[in-house]
């Protein structure tokens, strides 16, 4: 997957080869500008694509061969292609945390040749995993304890997203996938029964409802083929009736029509029939806004399936999620701090190396805030902590009685990889205790409050200093 | 990729095989609903995937173990499973053709079981491909004659969105793409030449820039690191100036700030400094939209670098089309007719196997619509055709001197490939000969006139005929 790159990567890295320069140090941060959603929080997801991208991560014969044919690249270059691998050191958010705007979540530090080559690559799994877990997240957030699937295979943009999507939507919360390589790969429950196809292949809902109760013990009859009151939910308890024992009749699915209608009736119909138990899932271009309105409206609705709003994450289908050079070798061998700056201030990177501290109070466990400090600072010393705006600085408080967790953490230190990575359905649980550290505040799906990032003293002094430095560079060309 | 299914497919195959009716016949049909960003067509793209996809389709060794450990398959059909290939026939439009709502776009024709395991994979290709070939058309539709290059790798939901979304952009009308990976696998043209990190390595635009000319002949410069008027285009100049012939000085980028403003500013000043032919290149969140109104503000912008809108269909992320069982087999071997009805006419199917026609005038050679007859009709035999609309059917019309052209071409036939794949260079310029086709009043961006899909009358007669029985069948229920 090395060619999983844009042209200008290995442009530049032509570049810094030909100069002699390729390997000196430098340091590039993954962060995003905007909450995905206006959500109050996201939901980190991606890392384990980008351990099996990097351990992976090497030029194959017929790469070489193209890169020869594009006539673009000197053979030396090339040939130092051909033995690449990657020996640099990845710094991560882990998969399930809690993830805000303005702060580093990933950290990539090796030679110029090696940090320039895999940003693409980054920035192609993050910005897509990371707005389907936090999307998900919305959804579990409405749906609460009930049992919530992603049905969106066929809807997501190409089969990769079906699969790292769904992935995503797991550990965001969701409890089961209709997509059977997600299970085998990653041990995903996977979820499923019938379509209409099945109905109209027996011309009728009986005689389709009797076949698979045939052959499956647990069945969920989909009910609305031909008329969901009139045949399909009559037709599913005579075959229950008919069957007793020999199944377990879990649900019946409604996929059209007037979900909160429906559903009150359709539970009336199951209770006067003797199934109380019976489960009534709901799938139809569902996402948190439609539930969050079916159960407003009472519907009686026991399980979720959500396709193709949440695998393509329809309102906000990427992250923007940047990738910039903080810190790089200079010419003497020392490193020295960089920043891109803009008139957009959302657009401008913070200079340095970086780690991220979550803050949270001793008493209640409940968050205060992250704080970014540049590498070295430990607020783990401090009595107390003053943290303020980095924007509104009259914005600010001081901590006292604080916890303070670093969340980057070391995945490949030197190109070998020295992160073990939990389970997926630890992962999937983590996310949820994270939750609970939030206010309320935070965790509500509309309007939330703004989470504070806020950077050390020392962050925000090299920041501004550096400000100042480039606009009296720019003055002085003129 | 046989797992790159929904559960419900294989539960749905295990019914059919334990009934022992797996081998019945049925045809399926893909459709869409509503056109894609209310644009007046739709580009096909996505066949490439489905080829190589049924070619390879089978369940290897791992495949087969992870079905087995789920417990929900008997060990017979799994063993069927172990042996499964596609024999199947398939008929399809062609990539670069130009499709509407409401009309079959792919027919897949073979057993209940094949038929039923390819349909989430399909539709996982399609409903991604169309739309972005759909949307580069649209773009292209603005920018013209100018060059316009695909750059959102890394905003892409996943690496193959990545890559087969660019592949769609290049049918759809673009030029070229920054994946490199997509220059090696389809022969897309690839460009791009470096980023901020260059400029921020060599601490300051000049040092950046002459670095880069050392080391490439083709030079586009990337002049908003620090300050475009100041430092980024005087730069540029004065490294131009010093390497005289030694390099081609094409173009500079512009990547923020205010697109129109400085477009012209950035003209006036190459123009003074004798380099007229040198391009100005933007890139920065750009659609039609966009685009639009750069050139409506005067901007002097040469060629585009398109990612993020493009490469999610950012304002519409998937197609939604379905695959609908139009015909089957029936207990005594014959091939039946079935819909899914709907109290939602958009919702409802078409029964039948079709034909898809594109009826042109021979004198403007202009279309006049599509035809959708039930396989075996011709409209070629005819002088005048009855074409009406099949909702409101007092709009109607007698075309006479007209040419019929079937669209869809037979690719597999009993699991053998019998369709032979042009170039991606014939299939984007294919596309282009298609719109010269469409009348102005279907081509534009906003508001375009809607293309007339009709149905054949006895199509029509058929339909009729089975949503009658379907409401008698229910009726009779009660």
């Amino acid at each position: 997957m090395a060619l999983q790159t844009d042209a200008y990567e290995l442009s530049m890295m032509q570049t810094y080869w030909r100069q002699g320069i390729g390997n000196r140090h430098a340091v590039f941060e993954v962060f995003f500008r905007k909450m995905p959603f206006e959500n109050g929080y996201a939901v980190f997801a991606g890392l384990n694509h980008i351990i099996r991208y990097l351990k992976d991560l090497h030029f194959s014969a017929t790469d070489i061969e193209y890169l020869h044919s594009t006539g673009f690249f000197d053979d030396e270059f090339i040939d130092y292609l051909a033995n690449f691998k990657f020996h640099g050191t990845v710094r991560s958010m882990v998969e399930g945390e809690l993830v805000f705007n303005h702060e580093p979540i990933v950290q990539v530090e090796g030679t110029l040749l090696e940090t320039q080559l895999v940003e693409t690559a980054l920035l192609n799994i993050l910005n897509y995993q990371i707005v389907v877990a936090t999307k998900a997240a919305r959804i579990k957030n409405i749906v609460g304890n009930q049992p919530v699937m992603e049905f969106g295979t066929r809807r997501a943009q190409e089969f990769d997203a079906a699969l790292w999507g769904t992935r995503a939507a797991y550990i965001g919360g969701f409890d089961s996938t209709s997509n059977v390589r997600a299970g085998k790969l990653f041990g995903i429950p996977i979820a499923g029964t019938h379509a209409h196809a099945l109905v109209q292949t027996y011309m009728n809902d009986y005689d389709a409802f009797k076949a698979y109760a045939q052959t499956h013990h647990d069945c969920t009859f989909l009910v609305d083929t031909f008329d969901t009151l009139k045949s399909g939910v009559p037709s599913a308890i005579r075959v229950a009736n008919e069957m007793g024992d020999k199944i377990n009749f879990k649900a019946v699915r409604i996929d059209s029509g007037d979900m909160a209608y429906l559903s009150k009736k359709v539970r009336e119909m199951l209770d006067d029939a003797g199934y109380p138990n019976v489960k009534i899932v709901a799938s139809n271009d569902l996402d948190e806004k439609t539930i969050l309105n079916l159960k407003t409206q009472g519907a009686k609705i026991d399980a979720w399936g959500v396709g193709t709003k949440l695998i393509t994450a329809m309102d906000q289908p990427t992250l923007g999620a940047v990738y910039k050079m903080v810190s790089v070798e200079n010419a003497a061998g020392q490193m020295v701090d960089t920043m891109k700056l803009s008139n957009n201030v959302a657009k401008m990177s913070t200079p340095g190396k970086h780690q991220v501290w979550r803050i949270n109070d001793k008493k209640d466990g409940k968050n205060e805030g992250d704080l970014v400090t540049l590498v070295g600072e430990d607020p783990r010393k401090l009595d107390s902590l003053y943290m303020f705006d980095p924007n509104y600085t009259f914005l600010n408080k001081t901590v006292t009685d604080f916890n303070a967790r670093p969340l980057l953490q070391d995945i490949f230190v030197d190109g070998k990889q020295v992160y073990k990575e939990p389970t997926l359905k630890e992962i999937h649980d983590a996310r949820q205790s994270h939750m609970d550290r939030l206010w309320d505040e935070y965790r509500r799906d509309l309007n939330p409050e703004v989470y504070p990032v806020d950077l050390s003293q020392k962050c925000y002094d090299n920041k501004m200093k550096m400000i100042k430095q480039i606009h009296e560079y720019v003055r002085k060309l003129h």
